[in-house]
């Protein structure tokens, strides 16, 4: 309806915009009018990133973690204060920035590259798990975190790792995030598995 | 901090995607890591709509609604089944959209280009009010529905423009949207002042 109503450039934009996560029409038209009302240079250098963002980044072929084009392998694997022996796994690259905004680990990270999932398609064969094993031999890596996400697909994927490292017959001391109540949730709102978790996990207080 | 984690590149994306309304860190990598990890081609079509749209939209002379470059007036002024002499007054183009999505309005729009906003430093003058007079005269307008938003700012401005209209001596019938209780919302949460004015413009239902 809105084709014929904005000019085309417009409904153009709008569309397109629309492909991003998450964004309905309604977004995407104010994204769309945003850009519009502001100067061409903001659109111009925001058009310019997206353009040139592919050529620009790659992957760390020991990490997979994204790198600029220019460099070999990830900063933070080859910072020589980052300890190797300690490996947080996660599904995307993004989650480093999650860990690293806590400023509280400081080994080093494996992308999976996604998490185990048969509807998607995505079987253990499509991640880099392979590439893990041989880095935890290479790197004589003490302590593996399995950082997946807290859904079905991470908790398969989580399982699955774990099963794997057994059978290439690899030792290394595996632990997984702690699950519970969210800081600033009220009980009365947590869901019953995340208080089963809480429950399970529970810490004591007395020496 | 993500500037060490993540590539240089990305990084930038990420700052420019944040400045559109209503997005923030997190949304913006999320919206750069989909671009980055779909194929060139949407990134390119993406940008190459971005950086057109400015040449390919101007501004209708009449209405001041959004037209093609190559357009001389809005094509809904234009269309000779819309009701010219009755006009929907809207602050910014995509109201119109709005408008339209509902099908129930065959007049003819005024785009004013804001609200009257002191702290945003609009005035009255830099709203499209003289050419909305201009324009009554010209064409004999005989309603005008005043179709700003519920906002304070909205307010004003349909209190003002009441004032000019009746100062510049132009009669012309005066609406204003209804007030009241949105579809699907319970009686509970609504506010006191929506409440007020469900109450005060309650509809009779004995004939």
């Amino acid at each position: 309806m809105s084709q014929q109503i904005l000019p085309a450039a417009l409904t153009a934009l709008i569309d397109e915009l629309g492909r991003l996560p998450g964004v309905g029409a309604r977004t995407a038209e104010r994204y769309a009018y945003f850009l519009l009302r502001n100067d061409v240079r903001t659109a111009e250098r925001l058009a310019e990133r997206i353009a040139t963002v592919h050529a620009g980044v790659t992957q760390c072929p020991v990490t997979f973690a994204l790198i600029d084009q220019d460099q070999t392998v990830s900063p933070l694997y080859d910072d020589p204060s980052r300890d190797k022996e300690l490996v947080a796994v996660v599904e995307e690259p993004l989650d480093i920035v999650a860990l690293e905004r806590t400023g509280q680990f400081h080994g080093t990270y494996h992308v999976l590259g996604g998490a185990i999932s048969p509807i998607d398609g995505i079987g253990p064969e499509q991640l880099h798990i392979p590439e893990l094993v041989e880095r935890i031999r290479r790197d004589h890596v003490k302590e593996l975190i399995i950082a997946t996400n807290a859904s079905v697909e991470g908790e398969s994927t989580a399982l699955f790792l774990q099963k794997y490292l057994q059978d290439a017959d690899v030792t290394v001391s595996l632990s997984r995030l702690a699950r519970g109540i969210p800081v600033g949730v009220d009980l009365e709102y947590a869901d019953q598995i995340t208080l089963s978790h809480a429950l399970e996990g529970r810490r004591s207080l007395t020496p």
